[in-house]
Formats: structure tokens, sequence, C-alpha cells
């Protein structure tokens, strides 16, 4: 390991130079400087350091799961580092209270200036979309084109590339459906599962005939709904019904992915499925992180613009609003909570499969502990 | 002042054998212990506390704005009352990270035994919303029976009690009503304001047409919205508008409150409108943290039930998803932004209007500072 | 499972009469209503709610650790429910926020009637410090007296006996203590581990004296420091020289505890070693937010009554400051950096040992993944 | 107000061609990559940019303050910036949290690269101290030298000028200084409170003196408080005392601009004093942000390094811990608390004089609201 010859400078190792030196006001340029620019374009700034790292989260992470054989050690830091992301995630909501001290007046001294450059134009959001699995087609309408449009010749081509590779959401799924221990060793999982299902579903439907605070009219609504229920679940027993909601769009996750996916939140008591869940939780996190942020900056919108146009003549608020929910990305994940059944409705594992979930070392007599 | 004789200890001031006696898992009473029963139970808990605690400032607040003349102290009261719930807000949107940390297969393990008692059924919560100023009308249609039908009668009767008694929003209104700047001394901002109006909406329909990065499509979309917004505007110079705006349920803020509320908008820099400026933004916090709140617990419902019916047989996420929206109560106040215009195109104040504004002290010469 | 007869009302199930009606504040006993006394016990109660969940889950965590034998699931469940007290601990934290509306003003209006009632007299925090390993001999003198003194009798004696029970800090001392891996199969770690270290020691010597901008002053006060830590890393290789620094207080975690921390430290990437590592660090988490805790409640009490004496005639903010360090139960876990060295200068493992710390599933050609 | 010409892009408008090619990690440069200096990199490049916010806003603030005449909505607009100071450090002490995702273990794969580079050099964060008013003799003698001697001589010259302009600690005292509501028109303010104070601290006396759960030492230990803060009001009605205090470093607030502060205190819910009070209030949150940054941070180099040297050769963590404390810049605020008494004990104040502190529309009959 050479060492460095010379001292190495803090400001110099960070280039603090370029960095505090990228912030030209256009309200200055213009002759009429408002103050709060500069914390427009510091916030913006430190969204975008902020979307640098998790991309290099995400790449490496992507990185992982290409390789053909995922050993234990890479989930594990796969693990660690979407963690990070997630407490990015936090952070960056989080930052959107110092945006906040902004006030609508104050914005609206320099908003003109910066048309039509917008948010909607930041490159990196839309890559770490797409690394994460946003399908173009999921996007709305006037996103679909907008997202393009307004971007650079060579941003386009950056977002295009990422739109065909691998994404983490079809890493992930691949990897869910190569789970050796969907099939194995004749273990009778599925049948058991589904008469515990069965039970439960039954019983949630005299629960509701009986309830007797409900009126009709609720009563009517609610067996609806546990009807919509009884067809999840059909579709997770049939191959052929599933397909049909991927179809529809209504699923995103493979069959095999899905009951692999089931398979390690009923079971992940077992020492060998600890990491493949806590993916799996993380993932959620990531999600559900975005989703919040997306709302946050809807709502904040909304607060600094009220039903205006945004900067980039975007629709703003509205605009905004429809993305929260469709933008989901592992949202089968978080919804396989509909399929879970109570630990001590699950079937028992034989000896000898719980035996492949666990260490070596405690195979034999005495162990750590 | 006469002081207690005996020496107070901590635990009976604050009633500790009550409060913790006060936790009866029904997986215990039933014979199958779940240890996370009780977090459950804690953490609502915790939330009834903090509910009674906010109803204790509203009620003080409301007290306050139903006097026919509110002073200035008082109104200074009031805000440090409302940004307290503010606070309590932020803190119970967190402690739902805690209720997080119990998996949907450790809820299944009680889930049962709960039926059909849900946080449906928090009067407590309907209260808050009804004094608010959440209208019976704005529930939706199934809320709108169950919201009684599901409750004891004695709570019953607590939350129609609420709803006739006048809410904070209808106590608001009328205090923004009788603000006496509106109509001063011919004051002429009405005509001014109007002119810088129209300004700044034929600029940003110059902005949507001359915009090189849109496409046809999107120029359409958003021409569309821009009339939309000319139509917003229009309401706000046109009394029978407005009402009309107000019977279709678009608009619920009355045609003058929403003027005074726009002027204290405007001129919040003015130190006789500040404090009127802070209660109109503690407002808006409060609705905003209400409606983070609302969006959180559906996803967390979400994650811990998927999409099967609640405990409570309410129908879970999807409903909780259409409470959203709807019940924001200070909506308008959080769209006044769509009226802003830039400080340099306000009109400027008359001399002695502006000194209305001011401090008694500073008018003499040589003041604070 | 015997379903339950009738209906369950969710305020019944919460207890809400006993809960709601359980504040009294003393302002209006005597006849002086004070607004914010009300905060004051919420505050105080949401506290103590936490604080039992908190005991709720430490109780069983120390039950995990008495068994004889900690199988990998256990582990897993005691990791999850001490991150449960970590997520409340942060709540708890961020809940002085709401305390910190109420004004030193306010306070003033109610603070005598309650002497000398003090939060002080919280037997649960007692409770929690104890269980989680705080020794009695830890604590400052005048706490030592005063911490049993202004207890009721009931309460003091749930003290007491917390404090003969094993801790959890005793526990998982001895949990580690039992680590099979340290004396492996003739792995020798300590040989190579002792040969990086000196490696280390000695770069860092050149560092400081080879740095050019340090002056000579500041140049001997590191010299100082590094010679403490060659002395840290001397009692890590000689058990006499550890004892010796248990017996001045300056270590409290055993020798072979230490080396077994170490150890997991330096290898939690090998599955067997993650869910170890996760406690050790779930622990550090909750010590550290004990600290914050402690730490930001002395801030919240100098704010509120400067240097005052506390209502329990506590000496307030010097004495909650002196509590901050020395009450630091896992201070050696957190110290533990200090031994760390690069991987990249890690002992590589025997191949047999490392199979070890692998899953059974995975020795066998073609795994998961 | 001439509009751009060419249409402004997102990504040109925040120089981010700049802003996202400033990450140059070492380990990359000297061909062992470590994934996490990346992390490393940005975090404190995100530090740096909210430090540059925070300048931006500081030197806004005191260019407010070095007016002769600070005019209302002046003060106005300082309490919003420095308001959204303490929103900025809000996040970055979550910020934290982030690099607390990379373990001591991942930090030692580059930590060699980057000596003697140290956070130490932040000369950003050095100006923040003095422009707030941290003056040189508080630091400690350690960091006095090496805080110049470390720096580049650009540098040094930038912290050395900021050492010689008027401080926001300075200009706010002499802010204080000039408040004329101290001596006005014969208001006896002093003699009343003085009496209010000596009976508060006789009640004082008096309960630690009967309160039957002290034993005798403990009843010792409180006297000698209590004595303690006698002394500190003796200061507060004797100049020269006062003036001793300060030159034994005891105080730092001025004798008259410490009566000021009082006052503001005491009668806050005066109109006049709302902003002045709100002034103080939003001091002392950034002096108790900042003392929680550095806490925290404390913490993290523990955590990150144990007791080893930092990477620029600095002693680290028990450095850190020794600035928490005394580098608190408004302390005196926040200690204001001890002289605080109960608004019922406060002297009421002559109606000419409260006139005075009221809005000049209200002395008319029928005012706003």
């Amino acid at each position: 390991m050479q060492r460095p010859h010379f001292p190495l400078y803090y400001a110099d190792y960070l280039q603090l130079d370029h960095l505090l030196s990228s912030q030209s006001p256009k309200s200055v340029e213009y002759g009429h400087p408002a103050h709060d620019e500069m914390l427009f374009i510091i916030v913006h700034q430190a969204y975008e350091l902020w979307f640098k790292q998790i991309l290099h989260e995400l790449d490496s992470v992507v990185a992982i799961f290409q390789r053909d054989y995922v050993e234990e050690k890479a989930v594990g830091i796969a693990v660690a580092r979407l963690h990070r992301i997630a407490e990015i995630q936090k952070v960056i909501v989080e930052q959107l209270r110092i945006l906040e001290t902004m006030t609508p007046l104050d914005f609206l001294e320099f908003r003109d200036w910066l048309t039509p450059a917008s948010g909607f134009q930041s490159f990196q959001f839309r890559l770490i979309e797409n690394k994460l699995g946003l399908k173009p087609e999921w996007r709305k309408a006037y996103d679909k084109n907008a997202y393009y449009s307004r971007l650079s010749p060579a941003h386009q081509e950056m977002i295009q590339r990422a739109e065909h590779e691998p994404s983490l959401f079809q890493l992930v799924e691949r990897w869910l459906e190569r789970t050796p221990f969907l099939d194995f060793q004749g273990f009778n999982f599925w049948t058991s599962y589904r008469a515990a299902v069965t039970k439960m579903l039954e019983s949630d439907r005299g629960i509701i005939q009986t309830n007797p605070t409900l009126s009709n009219e609720e009563r009517d609504a609610q067996l609806h709904e546990l009807s919509q229920t009884e067809q999840s679940f059909a579709a997770l027993f049939d191959e052929e019904k599933h397909n049909q909601l991927v179809k529809k769009g209504q699923r995103r996750l493979s069959y095999r992915a899905t009951h692999a996916a089931l398979l390690i939140n009923l079971y992940r008591d077992e020492p060998i499925l600890h990491l493949p869940f806590r993916l799996l939780t993380v993932l959620i996190d990531i999600d559900e992180l975005l989703t919040a942020w997306r709302y946050r900056h809807a709502l904040m919108v909304q607060r600094m613009i009220g039903s205006k146009i945004g900067t980039g003549g975007s629709s703003g608020y509205h605009y905004l609003r429809t993305t929260i929910e469709s933008h989901k990305i592992f949202a089968d994940l978080s919804n396989l909570s509909t399929f879970l059944i109570p630990r001590s409705a699950l079937p028992e594992l034989p000896s000898d499969f719980e035996k492949n979930l666990g260490f070596y070392y405690d195979q034999k007599p005495m162990s750590n502990g």
C-alpha cells in the first residue's frame, strides 16, 4: 500500500472550490437579487448529491444480483447498502422542511427566471426510478412523453439505457424464482397452507355476516371486498389466473417469485431465511419512503404554488399526485401480508427440511450460545 | 396560595397504578399469550393520551375564538397551542414506526381476538376531526354511517354534540370576515391586485405557448390547466361565482374570509399581521400533518394486513386511502398560494394605512432597535 | 381457539375510561387552574407507558439469555425486540419537543404544587437502568442514596430486586464468553491479529511524527494519546492487565467476552456471525439513545428551570449532566472500534473454520441464489 | 424585468456537471477502490453545501443587526432566516445517521489515504462559529492553535477576518442594550420583581429544609446549590458583581442586555415583544442544535474510531467532547430561566406603559378580531 507523498488538505479532497462556486442565482444575474434563490439552488444540489450516492449504491446492488450465484455474504452487503439508501431517503424527506421555510411569496421573487427549468428534469431521479424497476409503461401518459422530451440528448440516452438494463426489480424477481426451497424433497407446504387459508377466509366471512354493528349497506360492501380477497388467493394457487392479473397490470411479480417471497415471509425465523427476509423488507421500506417523498413533495408544491403551473410548465400538484401510487415498484411485496396466516396455523416443517435452513455448525451437538 | 399538606409522590401524581394496570391482552385472557399484543395496546393508549391532549388544546383555542373580540394576546396564545398540537402530531406520525416493528405475522397471533373492535371507533379522533371542522357531509358514504353506528351511545352523543358546536374552521372563518383592513379608508387594494394578476396570467400563457420543449399534447394539457386557474381567479373577484364553488364543494371558505386570508398572506410583513399570518400557517401545518398521518397510517395498514379486512370489519387500506384528501379541512388556506403575486408586483400601502398596521410606540420618533 | 362471545369495543379493550380519567392537575385541585399542567401530566404518562413497554421487551430478552442454550431463532427474536426498544427510544427523545412547547413561565404557574414529586422518582426508569445492567456502584454518590430514599417502600423493593437479578449486560457477557469460535481447532487468530495491530500502531506513530501541520505542543499531546491507545491494546493481549482495568472501573466487560465481541466485529460478514453482530450493534444503539435522551433531557431541564433546583428538590441540570457519560452501560462495545483493523489486514480464516460459520445447505453443491 | 433569451435547463442551472464530477475517491486513485469512500465524500460535501447556506443566512442577519435602527419588519426577516438555520441544523444532525451506515471496518479500508485531512479543517464551520460569536479565547488550548495552523493561508485569513468583525452575539447584545423599555416613565419593574424573587428564594429554601425525604447529605448539597442561585440573583441586581462574573468567564452577556432579555422573557405576551422573544428563542434553538450536533458527532466518532487518533491526527472523541459545553454561545439566554418568576407574581404594567407595547390600530375603539 503506497502512501500519498503530499499532505492531503480537507478542502482539496472535497473539491470545495468547485462545490462552493457552483451556485449562480439567476435573480442576481438579471439584476434583481432574491435572497432565497440561494436556498433553492442549494436544496436542489443537496438532492442531486444524494441521488448520486443512491445511484452508487444501487449500481453496486444491481451488480451483485446480476451474478449467477449470489452468495450469502453478498446478500448481506446488498441489504446493508439498500438500508443505506433508505436512510438517505429519510433525510431527503426531512430536507423538504428546509425548503418549506421559503414562503410562496419569496419563491415568486425569482420563479419566473427559472422557466422552463424544472425538477421534472432531474435525470438522476429518473435513473433511480428506472434502475429500481419503474417500467416506462407504468408512467402516466403525460409523464411518458415529457420524461424524455424535456431532457438533453445526453441525458435522454442515459435514461433509455437504464430502461433496457435489467432493473433491481427484475433481478430480485429472478433471484426469488431460483430459491431452492420451493420444491424441496416433497415438502407439501402448499397443500397445508391452502387448507389454512380456506379456513381463515371462512372465518372472515363469518365475522362480517354476524357483526351486529354493521348496516346492510356496510355488510354488502365488505362482502364485496372479501370476495376480491378470495380472488387474490385464487390467483395464488392458479398460475394462469396470476398471469392474467400480471397482464392487466394488477400484479407485477411472477408466479414463482411470489411463492418464494411468501415462503420467505412465513418461515423467516429460520436462519437461512433471515437475510432474504431482510432483503424483502428493505425493498418495501425503499418503496414506502419513495412514496412518502412523492407525497410530501406534492404537498409542498401545492403549498408553494397552489394550482399554478410549475416552473417547467409542468402541471404541478395534480400531476405529482397521480404518480404517488402508480409508481410503487415493489407493491406486490408489501401486499404479501394479504396472504399471511398465523404462525400457529403454519404447517410444521419436516425436520430434515428444517436442518437445511440452519447453520452447519449447529447440526453438531453443543453449539454456539 | 395554600400549599399541599402532604408530600406529593410522583407515582401518585401520575396515577401510575391506574395507568400501568390498564393493559389486559385478550390473547392472555383466552389462554394463548401473544407477546406483541402488549405493544399493540400501549401504542394505541399512547395515541389516545395524545388525542386527549390535542382536545385539551383545541377546546381552549375554540373558546378563544368564540369571544366577540379576540385580543392580540389571545391570538398569540392560540397560535402557541395550535403549534403544540402540530408538535404532538409530528410525534404520533413517528410513533407509527414503533408499531411497524410488529410484523404482520406477529399481528396475526392475536388479531382475531380483537374483532370487531377497531381504531375506527376512536371517538376522540372523531372529536378532533369534528372540532377542527370536518363536516359530516364531507365524509364518504361508507364512513358517514359507520362513524356513528359503531360507537357506543355515550360516544355517539359526544360526537354529535361536537358536530353541532361551532368548529375551529367556522370560528376562524368568522374571525377572518371581521378583519377591519379589507375596507379601509378607500384602500384600492383589489383594483391594483387584479391588474397584477391579469398580467401574471398572461405571462403564464406566454410561457406555455412558447416553451419549445412541449409537445402539442402537453401544451393543450397545460393550457387547459391554465384556464382552470383563470377560473379560480375569476371566482376571487366575483362573489357569486365563489358561492357557486362553495355550493359544489370546491371551496369551503367564505368569499370575505378568503379575501382576508389573502390580504394577510400578501402583507404579512406588517407587524399587526404577523400573528394572523402565523395562525393561518399553523392551521395549514395541522392539516398537512393530519393528512400525513392518514397517509402513513394507510400505508402501515396495507403492510400489516394487505388487502384483508380490518379488525373492525372495516375495509382497511382502500377505505383509509379515500379519506386522505377529502378530509382536509383548511385546504382553501394552503391553496391560497394560487393567488399570490410577487412582492414587487404588490400595490404599495398608503402611508396612513401602513401606520395602522404598526406599533403604537413606533409612531413616535426614535423607537426600539 | 374459543372466540369471545360478546363483541369487543375499542374503548373497553384499551380501558379508555381508566386511561382518560387519570389526569388530575394539582393546580385545578388547589383552585388555580394552569392550562399547561395537563400537558405536563400527559407527557409523563406517555413516558411511563413507553417505559412499561420497554420493560416488557427487556424482560423477555433477559429470559431468552437466561437459557443455557440460546438457539439462533431466539437470538433473532431478541434482536428484533431490542430493535423495538431502540425505536421507542427514538420517539421518546422526540417527545421532548412537545414538552418544550411549554415555556418556563408557563411551568412556573404550577411547579410549586408538585413539590417534592420528581421525575427522579420514576421507578420504571430505574428498573430499566438496572435490568440493562447499570450497577449501583456506577451511580454518583448523590444519586446512590437518593435513588432509593425518595421511592415508596414497594418501589424500593422492586428496584432492589432488579439489582440482584442477572442483568442484560451480565447475560450477554456470559453468552459472549461461551462463543465456541475463540478456541477453534488451533485457529491462530490472535497471533496474526496482534501482528497487524503492531503494524498499525507504528504507522499511526509515524503519521504523528511526520505531520508537518502539527505544532510541538500538539505532537506531544497526540503522542501521549497514542501511548494510551497502545496501553489499551496491551490490555487486550494480557488478561491480568485487562482485569486491572476492570478493577479500576475503566473496563466493564470480561477479558474473554471482549475477545468474543471483537471476533464478531471482525468476522461479521460470516453468516453465523450476522445475528451476533446485529445484537452487539443494537445494544450500542440502545446505549447511545439512552445517552442522547439523558443529554436532551438535561438541556430541556436547563432551559426550563435554569440553575434552579428541580421540583423534587433535585439539583436539576448539573446533576443530570453528571449521569450522561457514567451511566453508559455498553461503552466497552462501542469502544471496540479502537481495536478494529482493516479487512485487508485481517488474517484469512482456515477453510474448515469458515465452513463452520456458514449454512448447512450451502455446503452442498448448487445452493440458494 | 428582462426575461432570459434561451430556455434554462435544470442541469445547467444547478451546474450538475461540476457538482457531480467533484467526487474523486483517494482509494480509487491509489488503486484500492473502497466502495464506501464515495459516501464519505458525499456526506461531507452535503455538510459543506449546508454550511454555505447557513453562512448566507447568517451574513444577511448580521447585516440587519448592523444597522443603527432595526425596524420591526427586519427583525421579522431575521427571525425567519435564523429559523431556517435551525431547520438546516436539524437535517444535518439527522444526516449523521447516513454516515453511521458506514461501519468502522469499512472506514478502515480508506482511512489511511486521507491523512492528514480532517473535518477539523472545515473553514466554513469555523466561520459559522466565529460569526455566531464564539470568541477565540473560549476555545480550548489545543484547539486554539490547531484551528489556525491546520488551515491554508487563504482560509486562515477568512477565519481571522471573521474573528474581528462584529459577531451576531455582539450585535444582538447591542440591540438588547438599546431597548427603550428598561427605563420607561418611572416604571418600577425592578423593585417589584426583586421583591417577588426574594419571596421565591425563601420558599425554595423552605422546601429543602422541610423535605422529609432528603438525607442530611442531600440537604447540604441542595442548600449549597441554592446559595449559588442566590448569588446569581445578586449579580442580577448589582452591576459590579455581574461584571466580575463576566471577567471570570461565567457570564458573557452585558448587564444591560441581560436585563433587556429578561424583560422580554417576562412580558413576551405584549405584542411589541412577540418578535424580540421569538428572536431570543431561535438563538437558543440554534445554540442547542449546535450542541446536539457536536454531541452526536462526538458519539459517532467514538463509534467509528474508538479512542484512536482522527484522520487529521486530531485527538478524536475526547477532544470533541471538551468542545460541547464550552462552545455554547448564547448560554446566558437559555440560563435566563433561572430568573423567571410566575406570571402571577409579575408586577402589573402601568396602563400607559402597556399601551406603548400594543398596536397603533388597537388604541382605537373596535379593532381587529
